[in-house]
Formats: C-alpha cells, sequence, structure tokens
C-alpha cells in the first residue's frame, strides 16, 4: 500500500515537473543565437565551452574557437576537435605569467582577436568560443568597446561563449545565459597534480 | 615613464602569479586518479563532463559515458565522440518526467548502472562519466551504498566524474574536485528556446 501511495506521489511530482519543464519551453519561443559566459573560479569554464563545441560539432555545425591564453601545451581539445573540422586560433605565447611581457602579449592578442573579429562577422559560423577572453579585457590587451561591438553586431543566427574568471561586467550585461563556476574543492588543494587529459 | 613603470609593475605582478602557481602545481604531487563533480542549477555540468571527453580523447585516454537521463532525443556528444572510440551506455527512457514510470525508471538505471559498475572495476578505463547520475540517488533509483563503494574500490589511476543538480553529500565528501555551476542568468528566462547543438 505505502508503496503504491509512493509511487502515485512520485507520478503526481513528475507529472507537475513535465508541465513546468513545458510551459517554459513554450514560452521561450525566440529563435536567436545566444551569447552565453562561463566564468567564476572553479573548474569547468572551458571543458563546458568545448563539450558545447563538441556537441554542435554532433549535429554538424560550423564552429571556430578562439583561445587567449593557452597554446604552448599539447592540446587535447584541438586533438580532437580540429580533425572534425573545428577552426582554431591559438595565442602561442602560453599562460601569460609565462612571458611576462606586456607588449608581446597584447600583439599576440591582437592576432587572434582579428580572426574571432572575422568569425564574428560572418554567418557561416553557428558558434565562435571566445576562450578566456575575460583576462584580456581585465589586462585591457583588447578594447572593451570593440569586443562588445562586435558580439552585439554578430549574425543573428551566430551564438558565442566567452570564459574565464571576472568575466566584465558589460560583457555579464549582454550575455543571454551566465553560469559561474564555483570552486567547492580543488583536487590541486589535495596535493594532486594537474593531469594530462583532465585538466588540460 | 608612465607607462615603463606600468610595464614593470606589470612583471612584477605577473612574475608573483607565476610563482605561486608554479608552488601550487609543485606542492601537488600526488599522481592518482580524481573524482570531479559538476553540481549545481546552472549550465554547463554535462557540457564540462564532455569537454573533459573531449580532451582526454586528444590525449589517446580510454574514455566511457553512462548517461542517466537523456537518451531519445538526437545526442550531440554521442554523435562526435562514440565514432572516436569513446563507449556510451545511455538510458533508453528520456527524461524521466517523460515516463512518470518509477519501477521502468528504476529497471532503466540499474541497466545502465551495471556497466558503469564493469567501467569503474576495470583498470583499461581512464575516464569514466557518470552524467546525470546525481538524480539516481535523488530519486532512490540506485543504492547510494553501491556508488559509492563502486566509484571508492575503482583503479588507482582512473578518474570519474559525476554530473547533476543536488549532488548527495557523501558523493561531494568523497570528490576531489566539486564545482557548482551557479546559474546567474539563462536564455530560457528571457523568452530564447533550447537550440540543437548548444543546448544539447
Amino acid at each position: 500500500m505505502e508503496t503504491r501511495a509512493n509511487d502515485a506521489r512520485h507520478r503526481q511530482r513528475q507529472q507537475k515537473l513535465k508541465e513546468q519543464v513545458e510551459a517554459r519551453v513554450a514560452a521561450a519561443t525566440g529563435k536567436k543565437g545566444i551569447l552565453i559566459v562561463f566564468t567564476g573560479n572553479g573548474k569547468g569554464k572551458s571543458t563546458a565551452a568545448f563539450g558545447t563545441v563538441t556537441r554542435a560539432v554532433g549535429h554538424g555545425k560550423t564552429v571556430g574557437v578562439a583561445q587567449f591564453i593557452k597554446g604552448q601545451w599539447d592540446n587535447g581539445e584541438y586533438n580532437t576537435l580540429h580533425p572534425l573540422g573545428v577552426e582554431f586560433h591559438i595565442m602561442g605565447t602560453g599562460f601569460t605569467w609565462e612571458t611576462q611581457n606586456r607588449e608581446a602579449d597584447i600583439a599576440a592578442a591582437l592576432v587572434v582577436w582579428t580572426e574571432a573579429q572575422r568569425m564574428l562577422a560572418d554567418p557561416q559560423y553557428d558558434l565562435v568560443v571566445l576562450d578566456e577572453l575575460t583576462y584580456m579585457l581585465a589586462y585591457h590587451y583588447l578594447d572593451t568597446d570593440a569586443v562588445i561591438a562586435a558580439i552585439t553586431a554578430r549574425p543573428a543566427q551566430q551564438s558565442v561563449i566567452v570564459t574565464g574568471r571576472g568575466c566584465h561586467a558589460r560583457l555579464l550585461d549582454l550575455a543571454d545565459t551566465v553560469s559561474e563556476m564555483r570552486p567547492v574543492k580543488h583536487a590541486f588543494d589535495s596535493g594532486i597534480q594537474a593531469q594530462v587529459g583532465i585538466d588540460w
């Protein structure tokens, strides 16, 4: 008897949940590309972006990636996605704290940004990823106005993902979807080193 | 002159940052597989898991995936990753609120969990993803003790990623790395519908 009552309650709860979700989806009738920001100090920002690229590629979408920091390491997402037709433009200078040369960093950022701008203006791209862009704005390597303008003026069907800590407030305002990755704990802190295939 | 002073300060800051990061990496000398949990109500949990799979595949790692909810939709991550050798086991019943049948859900969950248990016991797998597992525990579809035991007893080099909202406290305790995806805003709420290649 109790099991049957539980089952009935479960069905009722699930029915209610189903109706709520369907109402929410039905209310969302706009069809346009969206701007997603993955920010915060926790793990999963760039990986969420590349998970989305993996999904998009699986649906035959055209994807371009501009990576504003990583570049000197063996790059797992590049190894997998580039052979599948994803276009990559990667800053060649590695992490900025490896170079300690502001002018060289800015020059390298501008090279990648030029490619990003081209992709943001081209309706052939369904999805453009601006990985770790937030640091370029925080360090004033790129002009915030120019970045906002290029994202705002992109083709209507194109989606954009921006990743990185400390996202600029104007980008957050512009975004349709923002997730903040909050670090609850991190393996580094318990003495486990960064690992190939997991951390990069 | 001011530019030069700025540059010096920038170099100093970056040097300090570099030293801090290197000290943290050097202190983290343990080599073992880790348990990562992506939880919270925001976007990016499953996509971060599949981004990590994409990276791992790019480094030649062997990856198995157990997906505890999705299954009836056209699945972008499957379309991309399965042809690259990633093993998938997907619950065939779709979102649970579509079925409203607790017993059928439990049976479907157990089929996928049996495959997950096998992968968690096999040192050939470098990475096992338990996508949306948290709901199986929250709904008592799977036994928490059995799940904890299988993850705890896995081969030392194997990493595991668990995704889903409302992660069980015992899994959080067991995890090495936990990120909570916090929804700052979501496109659904501003009337934009879920889109192929972005939302699934």
